[in-house]
């Protein structure tokens, strides 16, 4: 893929999915990393050691230092990428941006509607796309061409991620952090697209703990094709769980039925301290590979001129938008139309 | 148990279901089997040479050749209870009823107020309550104490029952053959009721093969307690599936987490014919041993006057209610109130 | 089952599982307890004054004080059999004898010489063959006639067993405790017999925690049918496992192939201390039922003259017989006839 | 990697295997593919066509044709492996061999001794060293330091490969083409070596097909760290198993025990047809990826001058000697040194 100009790639946001994206950007043969913007300076300081990488305290800094820059990855929290997608795109930008596209509308369609007028690309990190489980069940479905019943997906996490992992839980839910994998894959599996959705929450452990947010949500839909789905995703499993996921996926056609679990590699242990499931989704190398290289690996592909389908804004504004009716079904006990 | 007067008991229906009771019945020591009352003149017939068994065309007949008849196993089909019920209530029989008591409210209330002002006993045949793995974990529900955060529950059957097994399967739904059994089991291990139901349906694959139903149905139930509660349950998977019904379900609380896996006997087989996992629900004995033959059992020894915590009239007409709720919310596409 | 002359049956030792089947014969309709032996002073006031039963010090005692005692069940320790079962024997008793007969073949000889020269009965506590996974299949097999190839069966213990549990670990083994339950029903599953055995042993771990026995064995057994048969027994799985014990075993004829988790009760459980699996096989009642109620349940029944096959005492000197030489392979390194 | 001379590098044998490593070889940057020498004329034309690639009908052609050659992989059948890898080495070649090095001991012996003495690379294709579920167990446990207390691995086909996937099955055995790769993964799991070998086998359903080779093989090695080890491998499980082969493998130490299933994908499917398991070591791209290219991708490293660790020739003569003492254990019925 000789080409005389690679592109030049930024990316928002210093967190584990950021320091993994710029890793996975320097080693490619067809691209070039700009740098990492992180507005802590504590961790910015880090990454500029650790990682042996350009620092930037903002997209500001960043597009001023580079301004050879063509494309940023926007990794920062879930409800913190509009302004830094607007800001990309009023430069000309294109964009990965990390699921969901926004946690509210009518940021999403700002998003949308920026990159429209201004020509340039986004793509939404929707990675499970790259796990060749679900990408070969999807061709298989494809080929069959039988219609699909039910979906239900359970995708849970253990307590540890809002309580410990994450310093913004308490800003989401686990229908904005967990929903948007799963409605995406039972978009992408079955073809078809949410029409309705009914919800319920239920809270009480997290808000003890001082993180004012659902505990679980269970997200009732009708799809396009008639089938139904049920995505059930909750964030307080004991950490005595053996990976800090819990990724059960069930599809049924008229002519098979398909079980995933996904957290379950082929690999159990025990030992002193209990029951793990060792994970590979990501391994590390050189060079580092996993689903969510390939994913990065694919916007660089796209960037460089590749013809691919990719999961895009205006699929992200509606996967926003069903997640947002999610919300607004628990809170009014209503179904809401997407 | 010694007792000048032993019970006397009939079962009204002499299906796959209502045999495996008359043997029940048969061999306990402190019960006499009336007989079995079945409509259909060829299952009459062999009935009576191969169990060897008395047998009557209709519960009429039975009370007036039987008059020390005092209770009744009634299990004719799903929607046939109420005539049969009330009949024998008017006798002042004591019934163990299969779930569900009716499938219609009205049809409920009838016989539980019947029963009531005859001052006569109705147990519901919820024969899960009597599996260890679900009484163990009640207990130690009930012991520890956490608050349920949700419970996710999937009972599918192979389309073989609905269109081999059953030759009244157009008259019922995956609805209410599945559902009483899960709805029963997520009150009596969590202590909480259904307050409100949303549900959805599908149907094409059957109603195509001349069974006028749905294909599947899935339930979001708010509970007394706070917490969530989804059913689901299907009628068509493959007939390749390990076994006839695929039953799992999962339990949390705040402090711990169970997985059921109810179909998962602990063998599996594969010879020419695929994969299949033999069940031990009901063992033949001598004697018959098994989950449903310790619930009439059970009911036996109530009618023998143990003090036993049983499923009763009052608890089957909230579960007939609750059913006909999930029933009337995939029609009117609200949710309904319990 | 009606007798004029119930038999009357004592327990010779008085730990989890003496208990068990003293509350056991006391259940039985058709058999009369005669009482606990225990020769520890304070088990044995335990004992009667938890399970208000006679006790005796030891069977002498017992002999002497119900002169109608007409069986006992010997659940001694495995290497403590012979004399208690001599002297059962001697005074003409029936027995069922905890599995192993005993720990070396002149002492399974002599009780086996001294049954057959009295006329008594001896029946050896292979609880497995109770199990209705292992009869189902074994009638299957029976069934369909196809030859076997092979059997892989791994039975393991957690380390709490050896190191907690049982007080006289360094004087058995993996071998003495876990194999005669496998070899057992390798040989009642296949119809086939151990002709010879080539075993090895792993040491270090108990040793240097004082309890002077082997790690694991694993031992490989030709068949007089000419299929194949592997054991792997070893004591020291962390405690961290979902229980106790792990057990797992595979059969594969020409036809098909069978796969048993007998671990795995179908119900796993999280909580803050690990994952757990509720065994349910022994349930508290009343009655109190399970799979070795069920052998003491056909223990009397034959004592009651029903005509059972039942592993008898030579088939339990062939299964010490070839126990030992597992042993006598893994000190010598060279195959053992058996 | 820039390099002014890349290795340029024929495949020997075009079977499956053959053509995924050409497949491999051409899509790598820093390697050329020469081509593929096929002896079978229809299949060699059929390669040509269908790869567009250069084909010989033998190595002296292939030889004779690309001067420039460097390097071969040879995916010959198990039993035809010296005569190719000695004109390689004649020739200066380095070479990738897949597993086995030879089936004979004085083979393999030949074969590394040539290598030595002409000073070329030879590499054996134990392809699940680049599996990450053992690779990063193994890193665990060097990391955790605990003694190896026992290895039981069970490798396994159904009848499909012996008997219509492989032309050659009765030149081979379930030993041969099965057991090197656990016996590989076992040493290199442990850091110990094979000291002693006792081995059983069962035969006749092959036999009785025209397949003239062992149905099953079990294998107990003594290890040179005193832990145990046994390998099983069939090759006639029914086809109606969820994939071709069944991989299950569990290891403990004194701290930990681990338990892998490999050919669990953790996507079980159930159709018309019955029970699968979607496999995806080799994805189809492009690029090509899984754990065989990841192999290929080692060997070019390798030959363009990376440091790595790879298993070598006298590793590979090691498991010749092994594999080839399980037969003689076997047919002789003792235990062999290895």
């Amino acid at each position: 893929m000789a080409r005389s100009v690679q592109p030049v790639i930024g990316i928002v946001g210093g967190g584990i999915r950021g320091s993994m994206f710029a890793a996975a950007v320097r080693q490619h043969p067809d691209a070039r990393l700009a740098g990492i913007c992180e507005s802590d300076d504590g961790r910015r300081t880090r990454l500029a050691a650790e990682l042996s990488v350009d620092t930037f305290a903002d997209l500001g800094s960043m597009i001023t230092s580079v301004p050879e820059l063509t494309a940023l990855v926007i990794a920062t929290p879930d409800f913190a990428h509009r302004d830094v997608a607007l800001l990309g795109i009023e430069h000309g930008l294109d964009l990965m941006i990390e699921k969901p596209l926004a946690t509210a509308v009518d940021e999403a369609r700002a998003i949308v509607a920026a990159a429209e007028a201004a020509g340039t690309m986004i793509m939404i990190g929707f990675e499970n796309r790259w796990n060749p489980r679900f990408s070969a069940v999807r061709d298989q479905l494809a080929a069959a061409g039988s219609p699909v019943v039910n979906q239900v997906i359970n995708l849970n996490d253990t307590r540890f991620v809002p309580t410990s992992m994450l310093g913004w839980a308490g800003r989401s839910t686990p229908g904005w952090f967990l929903m948007p994998h799963t409605l995406d894959l039972a978009c992408w599996l079955s073809g078809a697209s949410p029409t309705e959705v009914y919800a319920r929450g239920r809270r009480g452990y997290l808000d003890a703990r001082g993180v004012q947010t659902w505990d679980a949500i269970t997200a009732s839909f009708a799809m396009s094709d008639g089938s139904l789905l049920v995505l059930n995703s909750q964030w307080i499993l004991t950490e005595s769980h053996p990976s800090v996921f819990d990724f059960r996926y069930e599809l049924h056609t008229e002519a098979s039925s398909y079980y995933f679990d996904i957290a379950d590699s082929g690999v159990t242990r025990y030992d002193s301290t209990g029951i793990s499931r060792p994970q590979f989704g990501v391994v590390d190398g050189p060079p580092l590979t996993g689903v969510p290289i390939d994913m990065i690996n694919s916007f660089i592909d796209r960037l460089n001129g590749v013809d691919l389908e990719l999961p895009d804004g205006r699929h992200g504004e509606l996967i926003t938008r069903a997640i947002e009716a999610v919300h607004t079904s628990v809170d009014q006990g209503t179904p809401i139309t997407i």
